[in-house]
């Protein structure tokens, strides 16, 4: 590098405009003009002009001519102000143009597989293959550029809240859930395996047992699952533990973190305190633990008035205590029956059994299962509507209560998108609190932690996790983000005693607990303060700020969806040799 | 918890005397002075001073006589000024303590299997099971702190400085030193494996080819090697790459970054510009190309006294282009025979043959080979001795002139230890440059990369590559403080034919390369513009700042010499069916 940059490519205005400047970068477009040639030069920090004319060096313009996209250059020249037609308000240094005076070429370029603007156009396979070119992409550098805006208003926030960030191992024991643990066969002790861990659970445990008092953590963590749509093998959280707290201590707490990542990424003002539901109100008017609140349309319970209806269905399930729930959706009052037909057609691909509908066309009922209903049931229903003259009733029944409200949720979320009821411009942020302690997994017939097996029970329902425990609430609380789960927490049990009745109550015997949590479990007996914490998806929480459609769109070098790395192509074939030093033999399934 | 903190266990002071308070925190220490039951709580902040009083309260006086070592309470008091004659001033809330109006006991704790004061008597492997109860431990607790201040000032300083924090991936490929790699089975793609990073290397390079420009990141990597004393599986560095830049734009800004590092931390102004000195010039003053430059003790090189010389040992080592070496040491004037003899016998655990000596009394030279030498070689010895009239001289030769500078780097600083010749107050940080590109192995019997594949070597020297490899020079620079290796960096090839060349001299064959590299080979067909880089051994960098004496002492959970995790017992056996999930069976060395 004969020529040294003075400035970036974003930075020059009129008040550079005579000064001798060089810049280094991309060939970002060319055109030749016939005696001055022109180009953009990129950085990362943005575009300029330069000019190269014959009349002042046929020499260099000769030279020029020769550059191509995405060479990379250094140019040294003369800042002018453009005249005034010639300026471009769209671009951050717009109002002026280099004159060059010498220019070096760094590197050349190939002609690119697929050209950084129509990208859109190419597989994602191919993308992913050349991320480097496709990490070119403005809209990409600006996520990755929020990202890391992110982590450092997040470390300066809990840094000054008296947290320590603490590196936790990567290198650790296979966990609860170590199904889904990736492992790693150690060397030094044949046999034997390391676990990538799934979060810094225990570890954060064992750091308020050790004194820290508060801890954070911007860390990877791993879960070898069969990907869904969007999840990643390897994912990020903002792990927060804190001691001597209550919930109340902590939301307050993520409700000032929130205010400032809002305030400082995108200058929105949020409201604090940000609502909280109950995990019972979330199913019971969204039908989602996760509701999306930028938009209205609550589920109406109807159950009650089926209970002595003629309509079989419906009374029979308002008699086994199951949940009969309408959407009542005005701005669906011209649904044709192709429409209807179709939302029948998603709750079946969702698990549902179908929609009943109704219309209600200037205050009189019409279609759909009016008929089957009685002159009071319809009256009933009429008082629901609040007075609507025009629109559509959507109604799903089911005995599971929880599945009939799920359906519904399922049911809001794709009426709000068809019916573009959602205002993209708004946050809406809510607390999900008072979740069941447990959840009953019918295939393998027993209970699981609905949060994880750290998590306390409210403690005055304590008593019933013997006998009742599906009745038994959890310390848990999950932050909701425009219907994207963003974080979840607890207060954990800090009681040896407690921790016991919890694994009884998961039917793990004392042997497997020993075993697998002895450690936790003798720490408790050390002096454990009562503690709590919480963890944010970085990602996701990443990708929500910056407005984008996928992860893989806020992650520098992503995962496909079966786990592939495919610019570095991993995972790959080991040698012979490798497998011997680790003592491992390959087995093919058959 | 009824009782709320209000302050930490470090804050109160004559200031809050009158005032109402809620400390929570541990026992540090109790006693009873019949009628008054004394505590100290400490929480990660400090400790402060309980008084419980028979007068006030016989109830509270008898509950608190149960309170016992490491007990979690929370205590609710007046804050009251200590008569003078009870001020601790070695306590930093030694003004005053609290009048218990009410507590709380949170939780107990059984006796510790260690006192947290009487812990150096106990095995190490005791305290790392048992780890969150050594971490309580205030140094520990304040080694972690101040790694966490290191991690705060070093990424404010360098996204100050326009860096980008970008997470590279942990699950990535197998590299070029692979055999060192962890291996993650892939169940996605049985007899498939991710490799665990030993560093981010390609992916920084592939992030400048991006144009990034500017990337850092406080990243975990892993080495599976036979650990030395002080090496951990899993570590942490500071990674940083830069583009558009040469050697010195990267030395002067990490200079910028270690100047604010000792400021911020340690209150040390350092001066800049750090020495450099040359790889050569390192080992021939200093016998290391990390040399502890805390101390003077320079190598003197007498190689050319002996070239006609009749003591046969040295004249064919001058003779045969080695090297004669010798340390002039004033401070040992005084050594007995028994201590030359003990040096003697270090070289030889350190690969040497041995150390020759001569002494200089009042002028005169006495003993040792003193006799072997002739007039003329012995006078030329004296001016080398620079006016010294008392001291001793120890010499080695060896043919192989690194071996020998090497053997005279360790018993330079073997002596600098014995006779107390370091100055520990002082902060000695130097540049090691202009490396050998290669290094030749005599076992494999072919050149490595001195640094890794990816280092530029000087371009002007590029010519020898082929017919002269290891008169090649590297772009590459180490920084040392006080003796150690502290970061290590290099410009990097951004030329794909500079680089195959360079896999050449390797003797890694095209194939090899495209297999292993080819995606990065690719890339730099694709405008990759000159970069260059450095890594910081951050573990390494904390414990040296924090005064720790190994690196343990600055890693929460850290593992022992046998890569074991002792407290959560890692790594263990895991089931049949996740070894099938796998792919993999157990095949045992024999």
């Amino acid at each position: 590098m004969r020529l040294k940059r003075t400035h970036t490519c974003g930075e020059l205005n009129a008040s550079n405009a005579g000064t001798e400047v060089t810049l280094t970068g991309w060939v970002d477009s060319w055109r030749d003009h016939g005696g001055l040639f022109f180009i953009d030069i990129r950085d990362r920090y943005g575009k300029t002009q330069v000019v190269f004319s014959s009349e002042n060096s046929q020499q260099l313009y000769e030279k020029a001519k020769k550059l191509r996209s995405e060479y990379v250059i250094a140019v040294h020249g003369m800042v002018r102000k453009r005249p005034q037609e010639a300026k471009n308000p769209d671009m951050q240094t717009g109002d002026v143009e280099i004159l060059c005076i010498d220019f070096e070429t760094l590197n050349q370029s190939k002609t690119l597989p697929f050209e950084l603007k129509d990208y859109a156009e190419k597989s994602e396979e191919l993308r992913l293959k050349y991320r480097y070119l496709d990490l070119r992409r403005s809209s990409l550098q600006r996520n990755l550029l929020m990202r890391h805006q992110l982590a450092q208003i997040t470390r300066s926030f809990f840094t000054g809240q008296n947290f320590v960030e603490i590196e936790t191992p990567v290198l650790t024991k296979s966990t609860p859930e170590g199904a889904r643990d990736f492992l790693v066969p150690s060397r030094m002790h044949p046999g034997k395996f390391y676990a990538l861990p799934q979060s810094p659970q225990q570890y954060k445990q064992i750091l308020m047992i050790a004194g820290f008092d508060r801890y954070f953590q911007i860390v990877r963590c791993y879960r070898d699952e069969d990907l869904r749509k969007d999840r990643q093998p390897e994912f990020t959280q903002v792990d927060i533990e804190m001691s001597f707290v209550d919930e109340n201590d902590i939301m307050n707490l993520m409700e000032a973190y929130m205010k400032v990542v809002f305030k400082e990424l995108l200058r929105i003002e949020i409201k604090t305190p940000i609502p909280r539901l109950t995990f019972e109100e979330a199913m019971k008017w969204y039908g989602s633990d996760k509701p999306d609140l930028r938009y209205d349309l609550k589920i109406v319970d109807i159950t009650s008035i089926f209970r002595q209806s003629e309509f079989n269905i419906f009374r029979s399930v308002a008699d086994n205590k199951g949940f009969i729930g309408a959407l009542v959706v005005p701005e669906a009052a011209s649904y044709s029956r192709k429409q209807v037909d179709a939302l029948n057609e998603y709750i079946k691909t969702v698990g549902g059994h179908g929609v009943a509908h109704l219309k209600l066309q200037s205050g009189t009922w019409q279609g759909g299962v009016s008929k089957n209903f009685s002159e009071l049931e319809l009256n009933n229903l009429l008082e629901k509507c609040k007075g609507m003259k025009d629109g559509l009733i959507l109604i799903i029944a089911d005995t599971n209560i929880e599945k009939s409200q799920q359906l519904l949720g399922f049911l809001r979320q794709k009426l709000a998108e068809d019916l573009q009821l959602i205002d993209t411009s708004k946050i809406a942020l809510s607390w999900t609190i008072d979740f069941p302690l447990l959840e009953f997994d019918l295939g393998e017939n027993r209970y699981f932690a609905k949060h994880h097996p750290f998590t306390s029970p409210k403690m005055e329902e304590l008593p019933l996790l013997d006998e009742q425990p599906e009745k038994v609430h959890a310390r848990a609380y999950d932050l909701v983000l425009n219907g994207n789960e963003i974080a979840g927490g607890s207060i954990r049990i800090h009681n040896r005693n407690v921790q016991e009745k919890m694994f009884k109550a998961l039917n793990i015997s004392k042997e497997e607990a020993i075993q697998k949590f002895g450690f936790l479990l003798e720490a408790l007996e050390y002096g454990a303060p009562p503690h709590g914490g919480i963890a944010f998806g970085f990602d996701r929480m990443s990708m929500l700020l910056a407005g984008a459609e996928s992860l893989r769109d806020v992650i520098a070098f992503p995962k496909t969806t079966s786990a592939l790395a495919l610019m570095e192509d991993a995972p790959s074939s080991i040698s012979e040799t490798q497998l011997k030093e680790l003592g491992i033999k390959l087995a093919p399934k058959n």
